[in-house]
């Protein structure tokens, strides 16, 4: 494709991302399409090019669109929000064009200083500690910005003699599956993680893990990481971050807290609660790409220290070194796992220069109070009982008739495709969990999802 | 920023891009900025918004361009091609606009279903086995790629039994650092990865390998992973891969073939030499993101049997579960390490159809045939020397009168802005690595590329 070539196509293109913005909501929000039916239709022998743009955007209207969950949909209230604010895709669409490959400093200086740049804009737009600042990266998800966490961590006791066989982590059942798969990436099974108990609101009890730990401790383990989460996965809960650390720190126990839905909730000033205690951890992550809009993928990484990050991650072979590098500069490949790195710096610094914080600010506060009233409703319905505290932006609520008609009920919701939430389990209670976070996402989208509710609760007899 | 907004902002930077591309060899190939200079023309505090997309652009032309290295200058012959097709590019920014996440089946089916639309096609292209039909998946790098290779063959070698802390690994000391890099982050530290000699062509000796397994196995260690390279990165040397296999074979060894940047010229019939063996090894990958012009990231990566890699990386709360996993359709998420994934298939669907693979075909062959015209230029020169076989599109030659010499050259070359290359060491001798392989190079580059070298010769009187 020449480059004239691209400028008649990106415009097409460009036209037909903000048409599917505008009516993103006509949409059924999941795709009711058979496992198959997608690949049926776009199947067959591999193609010779020559296509033009046009054949493109009939698949894509034909084929692919149909076959899409609608996350940016103003009903899309499963899983977590995935905002992709257009700025933030205009700063994607720059680094794809670019295709720059900033692994290290030398490989392209402005990726790796627009970086640093970002980072520190965000401890500054969070509230987050002093210590972050230069200490910042940008991972691809926060699965991979836990396991570098874990990876840092394991780094740090085995560098103080610990016998890598020994080591134990720790965090509540409700911690998202990537503490689990980190670690089992890291060599270190499911059986050397001690899940912690809990209280009524989900959120893990500090004195059960003290016991625990001292008991691991008096039995020959060595406790070396702890995730403490703020807004879990299934309900929001949010950890007590200052007690666990004040358990962690005698011990030398790496302290990690996952706040990748909820941190970017900081940017406002009354809810920087949010990441009470994230100036005593040693790593700290949030996902740009949730509710903060930059599209995926974005999760803003810290590390306290990252001396021990780079050791656990740094390799040198001659064909990587640099002058640059020698001399200090920041060589972003060894903070994280892969190699290679996109310059994802881009569709932060577009997103910030051009909406700016403060209409994120605005979503984020509307969101959080529409939170309230779904929670009104649902308390002023006696067919339907709260399962956790609505903290933020998140609810948890339940058929009190039982398991199986909420799990009809969820069943009921995802079929009509007017709405989509995800079903859960707290303590073994069936739960319809709905994420109020979509940038399109205004109050008459929450009553329409709450006139369904109610209109399928009284067609199933709850 | 409002669809409206995106649409003309949208078209400015579709011009930008274009421009970019077209003019992209009139710039110095790597930045002559210092250290913190882009950082110092844009730090300051956070952004309030509100700015204009033609403000973008002006710090985009005034402080980002000038700090890039310009991967896509036909002048460009450091590490390896990072081609952006622009045809790719607008597929990346349809990925962007649908902000879509497709970690699972159910969460847009049709972003897995054409993912395995377009890995089987690659397996068709590229000539690949059967048996990697259908268990194809996009890692967003090599390093990635081979570290769930690793931890799919730990998984097996545990499940067979093995005690975790006796597994050792092989490959060549050509191998790239990330195989290191994924052993470590896998619990298996550098002292149990056994370098393999190599031969004069820096291709690993299976005999070498043998021998080392066998006393390994004596000495009570378990063999389970073998990396073999197809195209190293210092000097392109191809492994024995079927001798490989047939060493470990018999001891259940998981054999992985990284062909990150060479393997995708399977595309040239001729060329189908560079996987030759891949029919024997248990994991193989290839970069859609290097010489082939898929925008970065995208990593071909293909497991002759998926069980090992999903029970090394499914997780499965309440949360992730559907009817239709239940029911076998394919969760990439559980084929690599992050939870969330982009809709990474439309860039290469994008490039196969729009471009088709016909232009990557006569681009790779017109760069082979290149590079056997430089290395004839390089051995007619008396001043210098090949150090290895220029097999395919990577060129390694040194300065007879020694490592000193050599490097300087190469500090010289770089600086002049004209040309970028790479320094090697290729058994402890200092060598120029010249990689030919960006989409717009062209014959007469490399003709200007070796007069700068003879020029620059004849000024350090070499």
């Amino acid at each position: 494709m020449t480059p004239d070539e691209f400028r008649s196509a990106g415009y097409e293109l460009i036209d037909w991302i903000a048409d599917y913005h505008e009516r993103v909501g006509e949409h059924r929000v999941a795709s009711d399409v058979e496992p198959g039916q997608v690949r049926a239709a776009l199947d067959g022998p591999p193609p010779e090019g020559g296509e033009r743009i046009a054949d493109l955007i009939a698949d894509l209207d034909d084929s692919i669109v149909p076959g899409l969950t609608h996350w940016q949909s103003p009903s899309f209230h499963a899983y977590f929000p995935a905002n992709a604010a257009l700025s933030s895709v205009l700063g994607d669409l720059v680094s794809s064009g670019l295709g720059v490959n900033g692994f290290s400093w030398v490989t392209s200086p402005a990726v790796t200083e627009l970086e640093t740049v970002v980072m520190d804009w965000m401890v500054e737009l969070l509230g987050l500690p002093d210590q972050f600042v230069g200490n910042g990266v940008i991972q691809d998800s926060a699965s991979s910005g836990t396991l570098c966490a874990v990876l840092a961590a394991r780094d740090r006791a085995v560098d103080s003699g610990a016998d890598p066989t020994r080591l134990v982590a720790y965090s509540s059942a409700q911690a998202h599956s990537s503490i689990e798969k980190g670690l089992r990436i890291a060599g270190i099974p499911a059986a050397r993680l001690r899940v912690i108990g809990h209280d009524d609101a989900f959120a893990m009890q500090p004195d059960a893990l003290a016991a625990v730990i001292a008991q691991d401790i008096v039995d020959g383990w060595v406790p070396f990481f702890v995730c403490a989460t703020a807004g879990t996965t299934s309900s929001q809960a949010f950890d007590p971050v200052t007690a666990i650390a004040a358990v962690c720190r005698p011990h030398h126990i790496w302290v990690h807290l996952d706040a990748a839905m909820a941190g970017i909730a900081a940017l406002c000033d009354e809810l920087r609660w949010v990441n009470d205690g994230v100036e005593l951890v040693d790593s700290y992550l949030t996902n740009g790409h949730k509710w903060m809009g930059v599209v995926f993928d974005c999760t803003f990484f810290w590390v306290a220290d990252r001396a021990p990050l780079l050791r656990a991650l740094s390799i040198l072979p001659a064909y990587l070194r640099s002058d640059a590098a020698d001399s200090g500069a920041i060589d972003y490949r060894d903070w994280q796992v892969p190699l290679g790195r996109r310059f994802r710096a881009l569709k932060v610094w577009f997103l910030l220069r051009i909406d700016g914080p403060e209409p994120i600010r605005t979503m984020i506060r509307d969101h959080v109070a529409w939170s309230q009233l779904v929670d009104q409703w649902v308390r002023a319905d006696d067919r339907f009982e709260v399962v956790a505290p609505t903290a933020l932006n998140l609810l948890t609520f339940a058929v009190r008739s039982g398991d199986g008609p909420t799990q009809d009920l969820v069943g009921a919701i995802n079929a009509s495709g007017e709405a989509l939430v995800t079903p859960t389990v707290l303590d073994e209670q069936r739960a319809i969990r709905v994420s109020v976070g979509g940038q399109y996402t205004k109050l008459g989208h929450l009553e329409l999802l709450w006139e369904l509710i109610q209109q399928l609760a009284d067609d199933l007899d709850l």
